[in-house]
């Protein structure tokens, strides 16, 4: 089963990288970008009979940093 | 404009990062993790005249290395 995580930054936590890429983005001329945020996205390869429960473990233990960063699970295939 | 850019690894690229979290997953007690890959998630917020050539020059130039990554654009609102 094909899983992926997405990770971003919860809203008012500072995001450098994103800021560094908005600069960036200005930089190379383009215009009317307001905002850029950065965040990972993780793809996971697990066996079928994974929990939904499993998978959330994964997520608050190791894949995201339930101080700062929000998470979302989307099934795949 | 909401835009979401996501980035990942083109299959065959060694990913040593997406290895590590796989590696931990199982230190941890998980089983059944067959394959890890970890990309990047980009939150972008644009005008809402940006064209998709724009987004595409975006990615190009600067979101995503195309030699080794492959990237999809998702608008979102």
């Amino acid at each position: 089963m094909k899983v992926r995580v997405f990770v971003s930054l919860k809203s008012g936590v500072l995001d450098p990288q994103g800021r560094a890429v908005h600069h960036a983005l200005e930089g190379l001329g383009f215009t009317g970008v307001e905002d850029v945020r950065v965040g990972r996205l993780i793809e996971l390869d697990v066996a079928d009979s994974t929990s939904d429960e499993a998978l959330d473990e994964m997520c608050r233990k190791l894949l995201a940093n339930m101080v700062i960063e929000n998470y979302r699970i989307e099934k795949v295939a």
